[in-house]
């Protein structure tokens, strides 16, 4: 590979709990070729045949051209990248992730976590560009971070950082999919929406009336997704909830601010398409709550820019990054 | 100023909240000369007074070998240094400090928070050194905090990275001297020890009798220092306040790994003296809330190395680094 790697299109892949997304991505950022696979069961051996599927399928259009293969999961990785040491979603445990995938697709290959790949993108291409310190904060199932300080992506001292949905927010709060009490995300995420539209309904059944709707009257199939039509289309329980969750979303950004001073954090992930409904009570929190406010700057909060093709974007980039790197003549 | 640097002395500064103390820091880290003065008042320019009167004097015996003055103190900087935002118990509000000094010194000058200053020192001489991604915590009369990455000090887009001790870890918690509800310092600092022994001699004097031997009765002149006294001397009360407020330690470091996923984190400052006492409890909750636990490895927690000192001489060095950066030629 030469050191024009950085002028060449790679190959970007977004491993989600029921589906393998890719995208052949310029070095524009453009996404100039998409496929993708359904991974219903979701096992290991299930979601690397999608990924070679993917990647055969987007290959055969452009091969000879390709820099690598970047990967994006729901997981957390070692430092290297070698190892995925735990997935909410997948059944990876401690998984030999790269090299499996090394083997079968004998192309470069980076391979890691979405949120920080989302972020990278959001860098790079998007609403974190020429940034110091940038934060990225997606709000899916549950909250996802990534973390691009000096123009580089950190991954922290083992390769987990920007878990900040497990920071606890409140003592003996909620339980987490992560075993403890109380984490961020079970505050403000998807999850949360509809959560809280269950409780409504269950309570107030005459205030949930649109809500109820959606669902045919039965309170237990209501989700985030539920509540963000209902909230987009003005409906005012659906706006309250959002508001509470949008409060608990400027409160954690505020403490990520009191830890690690940003300049921007970068909202994303599925619930961010509720745009301002969400943004406007964060950024009230934030006001409340930043710590120093009046004598300090603090970050600014924007809307990701670049949707749901953030992380395969980013994990494409960080491969031609990666191939291009170890090109330069040191 | 020559690129020797690097071989020479320089002199620390650490600005309390009721006296300056200096040192003469030689290359290795050790201290060769000390000189401090009290300032009673905490005014700006009785402040700026005792700096200079304490440079005076240490500089009598070492002039014409100081590589520069690094004054660290309780305030948050600006990511220049060139000026103190805010200081919790000095009167430095927006002020250039930097430059007023720089004016009456004359000499090279860093100027920036003493928790980052002595958080360098441990990554230079003490606990953390060889560390990819040091956090310090410091347990005084609030938590301070300084983060070493990749051999370099991180203070944030804006100067003010590390203030953790404001991150908010109860919803409509404690009052907080920053004017927040809930923040961690309220629940593990030397203000934290004090306070839960006026609570439990107020409540409880029989429990509390040994911690009221020690201001003849009268629980409210309970502060933290006799905690300390008592817990070291074993009586039970002070040890399970102890025990309580290194619990409160621990979550927090849960958090922070979280956010960040260091490979280490140093626990300083005066209620650091407690040791293994406050340590203990604060790894076994730290065992407890570790997001993702056993399944990746979290932060060693240790005691700081340097004392009190650790400001000054941390201090010294990013003088001393800072000049011999400038001498390299590019």
């Amino acid at each position: 590979m030469s050191a024009g790697a950085a002028a060449l299109p790679a190959l970007g892949i977004d491993i989600g709990g029921t589906k393998v997304a890719g995208g052949v991505v310029a070095p524009d950022g453009t996404v100039v070729a998409t496929a993708r696979r359904a991974t219903p069961g979701a096992s290991v051996a299930e979601t690397e045949d999608a990924i070679a599927a993917v990647v055969e399928e987007l290959a055969a259009g452009h091969d000879g051209e390709l820099v690598g293969v970047g990967v994006g999961a729901a997981g957390w990785f070692d430092r290297t990248g070698d190892t995925v040491l735990f997935s909410p979603h997948l059944a990876w445990r401690g998984s030999t992730l790269r090299a499996d995938l090394g083997h079968r697709l004998r192309r470069p290959l980076w391979v890691g976590n979405d949120a920080d790949a989302a972020a990278w993108a959001e860098y790079r291409y998007g609403a974190a560009q020429g940034s110091d310190l940038a934060l990225m904060v997606t709000l899916g199932t549950g909250i996802g971070g990534g973390i691009v300080l000096d123009g580089r992506l950190q991954r922290g001292a083992h390769g987990i950082a920007g878990e900040w949905g497990h920071m606890r927010v409140v003592p003996d709060g909620r339980r987490c999919a992560c075993g403890n009490r109380g984490c961020w995300e079970q505050y403000s995420s998807g999850n949360a929406l509809g959560r809280a539209a269950r409780e409504l309904a269950a309570s107030s059944p005459a205030t949930a009336q649109r809500l109820l709707e959606l669902v045919d009257g039965d309170a237990r199939r209501l989700v985030g997704e539920h509540v963000a039509r209902a909230a987009t289309d003005g409906d005012p329980a659906a706006r309250e909830i959002v508001t509470e969750v949008g409060t608990w979303l400027g409160q954690g950004i505020a403490d990520l601010a009191a830890v690690l001073d940003p300049d921007v954090v970068v909202v994303g992930g599925g619930v961010s398409v509720l745009g301002e409904l969400l943004l406007a009570p964060a950024r009230a929190q934030l006001d409340r709550a930043l710590p120093g406010r009046g004598y300090r700057p603090g970050p600014r909060v924007v809307a990701a820019e670049l949707g749901p093709q953030a992380g395969l974007v980013g994990a494409a980039d960080l491969v031609r990054d990666m191939v291009a790197l170890r090109a330069t003549p040191p």
